[in-house]
């Protein structure tokens, strides 16, 4: 997994990083950090005082504030780790107080929205590197973040032309020694991969359970006794935080809905050869699943 | 978990007890059987060569067959553990064997179809239970099989009308000691209540996993590449056993095409939410979602 050589300890790429946002993401993040060593200051920002609370009984960072502008005032790189509907908000509030030749960076889940929010109202002397860690857990907030969150899984960076390669690359060394395999691509290609990956499969398990929770209370109690069945794994999947994925949904519209439409023609062949007792192409279909899922296995992420 | 007094070391339910099918449940039931001494003897049997070695070679029983006929003579408790489809052949080639007062039980996931394909074939001086113990992996063979697997999960019996009281207990005080919790219902609700619980769900990871098999080869790498992000919790749902699988949807037809319709009309109004911008409903059925992933969490069932 470690591609580089060994660093030694107090070998900074920062000297003060601010992270805006202490939810799953940005909290988890502070705690690579200071195991890594990766900044000589870590400043958190949250505008919520109840996750500021919690921020500072666990020490996350050196300094917590709720204001934004405070916040970036001398950071080096600014991390932006608030759901996507808040992120031009963000950069309005602090856009102005960023250093000369600061790096921004957002750990969002949908690139193409996050560069038309965020790069307009970035100065021209600051570097943005928009990047998407995917990682996470169903669980949300400070308390449920951990260093060990982004071990071995992908960082996706989508820098539009033109951002300085220097930048590009502090970035990817910060998730690099946070634990990830960090990769490169075009924002639009991005938000299809994903749609397909991961938002279209939660817009599903988000359906499944709401189905089930409208059925009559005797079946519901059932449902849930006998969610070993398959259920509960959707329902893991569902449990993810509700405002972060209202904001995906809306932010990928377009990529979502046509991976809807390429899902729809595949359940209704399903549905069609069960109505049709025809075994031989579910045989075939659901062996196909099992090779796929064995890939994953094998690219260790499972 | 335990409901009943501790039982001394050798206090057999059951002389012999034969397993026809030596899968995963019924490798895990004989692995199960034997720690808890719930049987004198065992009796393995399977159609498959291989699956026949492989079960020797880790003693899974006292003795194993290839004949379902020589199997079954002198055995107390029958437990059928073969894809639903082969219910009824199973039945027909031992079915003059059994003993005068043997049980058959099984342990297929459509309990009317089970009972439709065993209960005439079955010789009327025998009990027949027709049980499904809610318990499994998305592994398969009798290597992939372990004693603990029931343990904590639930197991729904669905004896006809006039079974006799004793072997229904008998049966219930087996998976009982095997760790489950046992409940009794009509076949009919149990076959609806699995449909949304487990048969649904499974249709739509096959799906999901199928879709993302069709898309263009180099999306493909990077599906596999991305699956931490949702997919992959999909395709651990869609690597069970396909035999298995087909027969299932094949079986419960009618529930299973009930419940897609329910699911459809859910899936629609989101999708119609995305499109019309409508963040207060995402938000609102994604906050329903989270409430019942609790609720399988505090029941114990995640």
């Amino acid at each position: 997994m470690s591609g580089g050589k060994r660093r030694a300890a107090g070998d900074a790429l920062f000297d003060t990083v601010t992270i805006i946002g202490l939810g799953l993401i940005g909290s988890s993040l502070a705690r690579a950090i200071r195991r890594e060593k990766l900044a000589r200051r870590i400043v958190g920002c949250d505008a919520n005082a109840g996750v500021r609370a919690v921020a500072k009984k666990l020490h996350l960072a050196d300094q917590i504030v709720s204001n934004a502008a405070a916040a970036v005032s001398g950071a080096d790189l600014v991390v932006i780790a608030v759901p996507q509907s808040a992120n031009a908000a963000v950069a309005v509030a602090f856009g102005g107080k960023l250093k000369r030749g600061a790096i921004v960076t957002d750990v969002g889940s949908v690139k193409q929205a996050a560069i038309e929010a965020l790069a307009p109202k970035l100065p021209p002397e600051v570097s943005f590197v928009p990047g998407h860690p995917i990682a996470g857990t169903e669980n949300s907030g400070p308390a449920a973040g951990f260093a060990e969150l982004f071990q071995g899984r992908w960082c996706i960076l989508t820098p539009p032309l033109g951002t300085p390669a220097s930048a590009v690359a502090k970035v990817r060394e910060m998730w690099r020694r946070c634990g990830m395999q960090v990769e490169t691509m075009d924002a639009a290609h991005h938000d299809r991969v994903l749609a397909i990956t991961s938002h279209v499969p939660h817009l599903i398990a988000y359906t499944i359970v709401d189905t089930v929770a409208a059925l009559e209370s005797r079946m519901k109690g059932e449902v849930i006794k006998f969610a070993a069945s398959g259920f509960r794994d959707f329902t893991r999947v569902a449990a993810s935080d509700p405002v972060m994925w209202r904001d995906i949904f809306l932010a990928n519209k377009d990529a979502v809905l046509e991976m809807m439409g390429r899902l729809y023609e595949d359940i209704a062949l399903l549905q069609k050869a069960i109505r049709n007792d025809d075994g031989k192409l579910l045989h075939r279909v659901f062996t196909r699943s099992r090779r796929i899922r064995r890939s994953i296995v094998q690219a260790k992420q499972a």
